[in-house]
């Protein structure tokens, strides 16, 4: 798409330091980083969220983002690594990106998994279970070792 | 294994609100969950991170994660989803797990992704991306549309 900023990227019309460039999928250095090496993996196709990713695409994403997050923690020096997307809210970009960040024990990036909450009760759960089964989409009859 | 929390989960060893149970991956209820409807998604096969997942194996996940994802969503009324993982640190189940989360505007989580860095300079962005190309893992000759 001719006005998306990742697109625009994954083409070299904008600068990014790209760190992986492949037929379909693409990665580059965050400039905003949570910590330097965070990195966002796009697919080079102009899709919006994860949900819009077919089957093959999805596992090239995933396989690219399971390569860098361990050359992200290695080129830092890091322990491990946090691996997320936004899917519509807090996805600052409407083009399907993973990020990939190094993490290390005590680098204050801890807290951000809080505060959980609890079920009111066993009911409450069993309810908000049967409402994710009855809303879950069929499994696309593509998948490879379905 | 016989220690494992999750392992035991799976083989329903454990309680847990199950949302989906398929031959290679099971779904269930995080129990403290950010926001009713979080779930984690883990492959039946004891592995401990995303790096230990086999090509068809994360692609059975990421499918199921990525299902997931539109179901916490229209289950729980949300208007989007937040899907994340941590490797070895802030990682509480040495299970590899993706949690998927329901997310809607002013949820209260949209600060989690703060505060973001900012590199010194073109050449520390540079180097930095020099690092992680040097560390990236060579593509796996399984990938199927490699």
């Amino acid at each position: 798409m001719d006005d998306c900023l990742f697109c625009a990227i994954a083409a070299r019309r904008l600068p990014a330091e790209i760190v992986l460039d492949e037929p379909d999928v693409v990665a580059f250095l965050d400039a905003a980083p949570l910590f330097p090496g965070h990195v966002l993996v796009i697919p080079r196709r102009h899709l919006v969220t994860l949900e819009d990713l077919p089957t093959g695409l999805l596992t090239i994403v995933f396989e690219a983002a399971q390569r860098l997050s361990v050359a992200v923690r290695d080129a830092t020096g890091a322990q491990g690594s946090f691996v997320a997307m936004n899917n519509v809210v807090s996805q600052s970009v409407p083009h399907q990106h993973v990020h990939v960040v190094p993490r290390t024990k005590g680098d204050g990036l801890r807290g951000f998994f809080w505060p959980r909450q609890r079920y009111a009760d066993d009911a409450h759960q069993h309810r908000t279970g049967d409402a994710i089964r009855a809303a879950l989409p069929t499994r696309p009859r593509s998948n490879p070792q379905g």
